[in-house]
C-alpha cells in the first residue's frame, strides 16, 4: 500500500542575503518585475535563510512560517506572486508535456498547494535584505522540486521581491536589467566567486530593528515617477558605475570598490531626495556611521573602509581583512548602536 | 576753516534677506563668483540688514560691525572681496576720468577705507541669508556714495556672497548666470514687483541657531567636482524650472510655484547627498516640517503650502494669505521649535 507520507515532496536549501553595491531602484514593469537599471550584488552566505518547502496531499494549503510566525499571505503579496509564477510555469509545462506525455509534469498540479517553513539566522524585518534570502530560498526549493533551470528560478524569485533574484547565487552577482518587454534578457550573472577576492570582508550594522515606514515597493515608484535626476542616473550614471565596479572587482581593487560602493549608497538616497514627497531613509545614526567611515579613511590617507545603506538605516561596511582590527576598534569607539554588531567581519 | 568732519561721507540703506525658489549651487568662476545656474529669488524685506557705511579722514583702516560685534575681516574673507572690488572699480574710474580731470573722482583713493556699521532684524548666523542682506547692504550703500550703476552694485554684492546680489532688489529677482567668461552678462533682472502677487505671504522658521557644520562655499565646491547628477540639474533641470517658476509668478499660480519651489529645495538637498563626502544640511527637524507640509497639502487636497531650505535647517513656508491661520494653527500644534516662529506671515 502506498501511504500519502510516500507522496510528500520535501526539500531544504539555504540563501544568502545580498548586498547591493550597485543600487536598484524602479521598475520599469511592475508585473513582470523588471527593474529599470542593472545591479550588482555581494551575497553574504553567513547571513540567510533556511527554508523547507513541501508539497503533497496532505498540504491542503499554501502556507508560510517565518521562524515559526505564520504570515499572512494576503498582506504579503510576495508569497502569493511567486507561487503564481510557479503555477504558471507548471502549468505551461504541462501543456507542453502533455504531448509527450510526462507523467511526473502531469501530476504536478495535484501538489499545487505549498508549504513553506523559513527559518533566517538574523532578525526579520530589520532591513537586513531577509525577504530578498527568504524569498530566494523559496524559489530555489520550487526549483529543485520541479526541476526548473536557473532563468526560471530568477524568474520565481523576482516576483517574490525584485532583488531576491540576486540571492540565487553566490558571491558577486550582476543582475541585468535587459531590454526586451516580455523579460526574458532580464538575467542574473556570476561577476565572480566568493573564492575571487579572499581578503574582502562585511560588517553588517544593525542600527534600527523596526520597520521601516516607506516600503522600498512604494518609494521607488514614486522615484521613477517624480524623480527628475532619476533618468540621467539610469541612463548615464549607472552604466559607467557597473563597467567601473565589475573591473575593480576583477582587480580587487578595493579603493575603486569602495569609491563606486559609497557613491551608489549616496545617489540613491539623493533619489529619494528629489522624489515628490522626499523620502527618508537615514537616520541620524547612519549619518553618523557616513563620517565616520569617511574620517578613518581620512586618517589613515587612503581608502580603507566602504559603506552602502539600502532602503533603511542599517549600515554594511566593506574592508580587507587587515583591516578589520582598526575598522572594529573605531565602530566599537565612535559609534552607540542599539544592537551588538550584527556580524562581524564576515567573509563574503 | 573747513573741519574733517565736513569731508566725511555717510550714508544708510537697507537691504532685504532673500529666499531662493530656484536654488543657486555651485560657481562657475571662484574669482568673478559667477554661478553655474540661474537662480530666481524673493526678497523678504520686512528682514533686513540696516547698513551705515562712513569714508572721509578720520577712517583710518576698514572695520565692519554687525549688532555691535567687531568682525575678523581676515577671516570673514567676503567683506576684504568686496572692499577690493569697489576699489578696482574706483581705480579704473580714475584712470578714465584723469582724461575729463573729474575732481570728485580723482579724489576718491583719498577715501579709500571703510567703516561699516550694520545692525539685523533677525539672528545673525542662523542661516537666514543674514550675509546676503548684509553684503546687499554694503554694496549699494557703497553704490551710492560713489554713484555706481546697478551692473556695478551686483558686481560688488556678489564678491561678499554670491546670493547676495539677488538682495540688491525687491519682490522677485532672477539671477541671470551668463555665459561670458568675464562675466558681463551675470546680471540680476526683476521678475516681478512685490505688488504683483499682494497675497502671498512667507512664514520663516527658525529651527537652529547654530553655525553650520560645512560652509555653503566649500559645500558647493565639492558638490561642482564630485556630483555625477550635478551638470544634468543644471543643463537640464535649471532652465525649465525657471520657465515654470517664473510663468507660475506672472500667473500668481500657487500650485506650481509650490511644486517647483519644493522640487529646488529637494534637488539641491538631493545634490548635497550625491556629493562625496555626502552633505547634510537638513536635520530631523527639518524633514517634521516637510512632512507636515505635504500632510497639510493632502488633507486639504490641495497644494496650499509650501516649503523651502537653503543649506542649512531652516524652513522658510509660503502660502497665500487665506490660509494663514490654518497653516499657522498645523505649525503650532505639530511642531516644538526651539524659538518662537521667527516671521510670522511676512508680506514678500
Amino acid at each position: 500500500m502506498v501511504t500519502s507520507s510516500d507522496r510528500i515532496k520535501e526539500v531544504t536549501v539555504v540563501a544568502p542575503i545580498n548586498i547591493a553595491l550597485i543600487k536598484y531602484w524602479g521598475k520599469r514593469d511592475e508585473v513582470l518585475m523588471l527593474p529599470y537599471n542593472d545591479s550588482i550584488s555581494i551575497s553574504i552566505n553567513d547571513i540567510c535563510a533556511k527554508t523547507r518547502l513541501r508539497i503533497g496531499p496532505s498540504v491542503t494549503e499554501d502556507s508560510v512560517f517565518v521562524n515559526g510566525v505564520k504570515m499572512d499571505l494576503d498582506k504579503e503579496k510576495g508569497f502569493l506572486r511567486l507561487f503564481s509564477e510557479v503555477r504558471r510555469l507548471t502549468r505551461k509545462r504541462k501543456v507542453k508535456d502533455s504531448v509527450c506525455n510526462d507523467e511526473d509534469a502531469s501530476n504536478s498540479d495535484k501538489f499545487s498547494k505549498f508549504e513553506v517553513m523559513s527559518e533566517t539566522n538574523f532578525p526579520v524585518g530589520a532591513g537586513l535584505a531577509s525577504s530578498a534570502a527568504g524569498y530566494a530560498a523559496i524559489a530555489f526549493a520550487l526549483g529543485k522540486l520541479y526541476n526548473f533551470d536557473e532563468s526560471d528560478i530568477v524568474r520565481i524569485a523576482r516576483q517574490g521581491s525584485g532583488s531576491a533574484c540576486r540571492s540565487i547565487m553566490s558571491g558577486f552577482v550582476h543582475w541585468k536589467a535587459g531590454i526586451r518587454q516580455d523579460g526574458t534578457d532580464c538575467i542574473c550573472e556570476t561577476v565572480a566567486s566568493p573564492d575571487h577576492w579572499k581578503s574582502l570582508r562585511a560588517i553588517v550594522l544593525v542600527t534600527l530593528h523596526e520597520k521601516k515606514s516607506i516600503g522600498s515597493t512604494s518609494g521607488m515608484r514614486q522615484t521613477a515617477k517624480t524623480s527628475e535626476l532619476f533618468r540621467h542616473r539610469v541612463d548615464k550614471v549607472i552604466p559607467e558605475h557597473v563597467k567601473k565596479l565589475r573591473k575593480a572587482i576583477y582587480d580587487k581593487d578595493f579603493a575603486t570598490f569602495a569609491a563606486i560602493t559609497m557613491s551608489e549608497s549616496n545617489q540613491l538616497h539623493a533619489l529619494c531626495m528629489d522624489t515628490n514627497p522626499p523620502l527618508k531613509y537615514l537616520s541620524e545614526d547612519s549619518w553618523h556611521l557616513i563620517r565616520i567611515v569617511h574620517a578613518v579613511n581620512d586618517a589613515v590617507k587612503s581608502t580603507k573602509l566602504a559603506y552602502t545603506f539600502d532602503a533603511g538605516p542599517n549600515c554594511t561596511l566593506f574592508l580587507e581583512e587587515d583591516f578589520v582590527p582598526t575598522a572594529l576598534a573605531a565602530v566599537k569607539k565612535y559609534c552607540l548602536l542599539t544592537d551588538d554588531l550584527f556580524g562581524m567581519a564576515l567573509n563574503v
